[in-house]
């Protein structure tokens, strides 16, 4: 049967990488519209190509000094010699999701506006369509990656199961590397051509947004390529690929002593996998409307998407579970519905806090009336508050994952419930990524519209397609926070795993959170976000520093700018944001690399499960907390710009430009960056594992 | 002997009493001043003592129904019948503390305003001696409390020492419970008081700070008195009798079994306790300077007189623990030294990162070139950033007290030597509390400077004044911040003590961070500052906007006010923050209180245990962060007010007075709160434990 499993995967991983072309091919067929547009579509093309290109050079300079360090442990016995080459393919394939990401946006930007020209629908389908892309291209890589590297393992190298997960946490490592220096660098380069675009275009500068004169307006929109895109692909290749191995590992771990079930119990997250791959396939083709419609509806027929692939998934996992694992297993069922349900409740919570259709977000807006310091500290209480509602719901994913599949009996199996739930939460990531992934081409659109000159009923339906995707990237953020923290959890199981398999003394049991060491571990842990997120922060306000001069002595020193008749230096503006997100993107992901290593050979393996812990704890509620304070503050300033408290011009609306500017590195830089974080401190500590056992102060 | 050590704590109870009453009549030796002032001070005094007097009321209901319920619980065999009093006893003492402060406080305000017309050193003495009263009625009435119920217990009713420290442990639930309720309203009734002045009075009617015309003036200066004073008065009353019981808990558990060393131990941190209070007073002779001192000298005379104290109590401790615990234990010296140093470095942290005189702050200030979105994103990340140095001088300082006092061979003395640390940091409060103190005292006497008109160089020696109590007031928070963590930890370990004497089969060990149920407890009790700090925010929001209408309502209805011909109604305001900042204290107290329980109940006392770990953590995190933002941004504003970055009422400076805004309610209300929070949710786990061994769903 094993080899049914394995080609079951092989053919998932295909079939979403085919679906991704014709996807594509379907996006190709679309007209560029004008020459103008052709123009300013090449040139954030070739932008975000350099960008892309620099960005690769440095993350290679990374991998490379990587690769040694790591094939000295092997060649010292810490590790195994699979180790450095797993990493650098994971690596490899998260670059390459974003890589094929921002080729399908970047093509797609101007062929949706022009669509946009037709109507809304038209629109829709390009966006949509470039969105599958991404989204189909990130899950096929995954699912390629994980398969080959088994097929490798198990049939050429003939390791027995815990050798293959042992082996395959490590690409998780190169993945979640990968994604940190995408997210962060990304993040950077988009938030610090946005404020700085803002700042001197709009508020000094006084022109609309998107403005053709403005200097910073193409590094604008290559931002969103870099890192809303590009950024997003390698994040959520690293997310998909850490469920399914660390949910592999904790299967194996769970069965132990019983070579034929920890075989299973490890193919099954990749079978689901391989299921919501063509579940999701499906959804898509229900993502469509009349030709006629209005907003409304379109958010229904992506609704209609998402909804029948999670009910398809949660229909398939049971015969899937039942069969395979056995009657005897059938409860862990149970932890991928959870899982599931958990991500669906999560993207509510968060759609409740951040849209203006609901309570909070509207307060928020009314917050302005009384200046820009109240709509702060409103925003920042909401997104405090905002953490309770997913706290008690991953808090009964967990419980209900845990003991529901006999946890009670057996820590192991209830581990792997916890895993399975990440795993089924993310199992139909292809059609919601898909819907989150189409926002930023949308939101280029609408810029290259802008820009051509086109009417503005086009400028409209583009607008209309970045908002519908604010509600739909609300659920998509649900599904990534909440695995996060599933997937985080899991990999502190993996560790502890590794360290047992080292120290027989050592269990889930050891790591009593009265232990100093764990006690110290847990501070620094959850000290860690918040350090994390006041560097990136930092580092955006710095990079935007610098665009603001740049942008302020273009148009001071370049004669007729204002007058339209001379064209602004773009290309500066984008080199500028280039050169400081890379330069700003590398200490946060050294530390995110250095600290696991530090902790672990001061306080040994207790303190670094208490700073897993504690990462994790503090790492979800920051993340829900910027993101949700972000997300607010961009729609309670939307919501004004519709004409409430005083709308567009109005000093209302000017305090709600401040709340905005503050969220925009909270949502777009530290926030998404922290589920990453927490990830990659675990991958960082597996991989460690065998130095720290040896070598510690305490402990 | 045991009867010499009994004497010597009531001793040191006596004398900080008797030196506080002293001081008392010092202050009251000076004149008040002009009729004016007088008259002012009289309305700022009555409006706090109107205040004080309903909150009490309030407070009276709460403490009530708790007794009540408490009382039931004794009843049924849950608690011991010594139980509800304590509960009671020690909320009546912390609330006295408060009332006392602010007593002398609202004494002091008009007669340190006369005597700055004399002179800068003389307003000190006033200032400094009102600080002191506040001080050792605070240390006095701590150690009275707990000598009275000492004595009590062990001679009247004849209690082993466990019976004893778990009755005392009850009277911390009461103290932290009322401290709670000072602290956020007093914080809640101080800020929106202050913004609601501000936003209606300098910023949409133009006139100056402490103008009289200003309606909320007077309830300006009112809330310095119930929020800074009271509020702080009732704190440090519950950090210090929490940090001295539970270390006394502590020592019982380590040397079980042996009934004289565990009294020993038990009373090592009262002795500490009354040696600190001779220490502090004779540090306050030093606080002396000649007639014609600056600024730099009067720092340098306030810091004599605290590190004095503190070299004197590190010396006085060592022979302390030396022959009392014996010379197999005077490795425990070591933990005093380590709690000691630690809050002193915690508080140079502290001021690094708020005091301008040093780059973050000043590069804060800078930021408001680029606008208010700039300086808040900055202030921002200061917050999150500064929360690192804490966490490391924490994390030595546990590992130290730990493992130095022989943590590996003995968890029990390890987890005492914890506790040993926060009754060093905390045992010289006396002086401490003086020069953090004195602080609202001064900034009080600049209020009545101005609205009585005297010279403006009285005005600028009340400024100086005020100033150095910023810094002053930056060790204070050190220590205080500092000692809430480590009491925090020693009161998790209490708990566990009291769980195992009713389930001897749980231990110390038992509580692995991968048990669900107490990963679950942590990520609640990590979410429990978060949503607190939204609450309280919230709460000051609201309160001030109803301020702000109530301002907007005088200066249009009141014919004559702009023109100084008439007076405001400032009555009617200070009765706003009244009623809004005592309907708003209830919620956030309340669940404080439920939430543990409730937690209890569903996931047991494995939940309990993470719950606790997981607030103190990211409770440390959030007030260092909050307090930290808070600070800088103040300073900032004052930064540019001293003609930095184009000075008052240029650009920059509007936008560090928004920065200043949202700094408000984060340093003066949530942040400071946050201390008592992690505590209290500790104190009621306690009590309820019993109740929770019997019913819970999970565990």
């Amino acid at each position: 049967m094993d080899i049914y499993l394995v080609i079951a995967i092989f053919v998932g991983a295909i079939l979403a990488l085919v679906f991704a072309v014709i996807m594509a091919k379907r996006v190709m067929s679309f007209d560029e519209g004008t020459e103008r547009m052709k123009k300013i579509s090449a040139s954030i093309r070739s932008g975000a190509n350099a960008y892309l290109k620099r960005q690769y050079t440095i993350v290679l300079i990374f991998f490379a000094v990587m690769f040694v360090i790591l094939g000295a442990m092997a060649i010292f016995g810490l590790l195994t010699p699979y180790v450095p080459f797993a990493f650098v393919t994971g690596g490899f394939f998260s670059g390459l999701s974003g890589f094929v990401g921002m080729k399908i946006a970047t093509a797609a930007n101007a062929r949706t506006a022009n669509a946009c020209r037709t109507g809304l629908n038209k629109g829709l389908r390009v966006a949509f369509s470039a969105g599958s892309v991404m989204g189909f291209t990130v899950v096929g890589l995954g699912l390629l990656d994980i398969s080959i590297w088994f097929t490798l393992l198990k049939y050429v190298f003939n390791l027995d199961a815990s050798g293959i997960t042992s082996a395959m946490l490590t690409f998780g490592m190169g993945a979640s590397s990968m994604a940190l220096f995408a997210r962060v660098g990304g993040g950077i380069f988009t938030k610090a051509a946005d404020v700085g675009a803002d700042l001197v275009g709009k508020v000094e500068a006084g022109i609309p947004e998107d403005d053709p004169r403005n200097p910073a307006v193409i590094a604008d929109n290559v931002g969103d390529n870099v890192g809303d895109v590009a950024g997003m692909g390698a994040d959520l290749y690293e997310s998909y690929v850490g469920s399914v191995i660390s949910c592999a590992a904790l299967g194996v771990a769970a069965f132990s002593g019983n070579g034929d079930m920890q075989f299973k119990a490890m193919a099954i997250p990749m079978i689901m996998a391989a299921l919501g791959i063509v579940c999701s396939i499906i959804g898509t083709f229900f993502v469509r409307t009349g030709e006629k419609a209005e907003q409304k509806l379109l958010l229904k027929a992506l609704s209609r998407g998402t909804n029948l692939s999670a009910i398809l998934i949660a229909a398939a996992a049971f015969p899937l579970i039942y069969f395979i694992l056995g009657q005897e297993n059938w409860t862990l069922y149970w932890s991928v519905l959870a899982g599931l349900i958990a991500g669906v409740l999560i993207g509510k919570s968060t759609e409740y806090f951040t849209s203006d259709t609901y309570k909070p977000t509207k307060k928020l807006a009314s917050k302005s009336e009384t200046g820009s310091a109240t709509i702060i500290i409103g925003g920042l209480g909401l997104g405090m508050l905002s953490t309770a509602l997913p706290i008690i719901i991953i808090g009964i994913a967990v419980l209900v994952s845990f003991f529901v599949s006999g946890g009670s009996a057996s820590v192991g199996k209830g581990l792997y419930g916890i895993a399975l739930a990440a795993v089924g939460m993310l199992s139909t990531l292809g059609i919601t990524l898909a819907t989150d992934a189409y926002g930023p081409v949308a939101d280029n659109a609408g810029g290259i519209a802008e820009m051509s000159g086109l009417e503005p009923e086009v400028r409209e339906r583009t607008d209309a397609l970045d908002s519908l995707g604010n509600t739909t990237a609300a659920t998509g953020k649900g599904f990534a926070i909440g695995s996060a923290a599933l997937t985080a959890l899991a990999l502190i199981a993996s560790y502890i795993d590794k360290i047992h398999s080292m120290e027989p003394s050592v269990t889930y049991d050891s790591f009593s959170v009265m232990n100093p060491l764990v006690l110290i571990g847990l501070f620094i842990g959850a000290c860690l976000p918040f350090v994390f997120a006041a560097l990136t922060m930092d580092a955006v306000g710095r990079a935007a520093q610098s665009v603001v001069i740049e942008v302020r002595r273009q148009f001071k020193n370049i004669k007729g700018l204002m007058q339209g008749k001379a064209d602004p230096d773009y290309a500066k503006c984008v080199d500028m944001c280039s050169r400081s997100s890379l330069k700003e993107m590398i200490l946060p992901t050294v530390i995110a690399i250095v600290v696991p290593i530090v902790v672990g050979l001061v306080l040994g393996f207790y303190g670094v499960v208490g700073m897993l812990a504690g990462a994790t704890a503090s790492g979800f509620l920051m993340a829900i907390f910027m993101s949700n304070s972000g997300g607010a503050w961009d729609n309670a300033k939307k919501f004004i710009e519709a004409g409430n408290h005083g709308g567009k011009g109005s000093d209302q609306h000017k305090a709600a430009v401040v709340g905005d500017t503050v969220g925009d590195p909270f949502k777009d830089t530290s926030g998404p960056s922290i589920n990453i974080l927490i990830k990659l401190l675990s991958m960082v500590s597996i991989v460690f594992a065998a130095l720290v056992v040896q070598v510690h102060i305490f402990g």
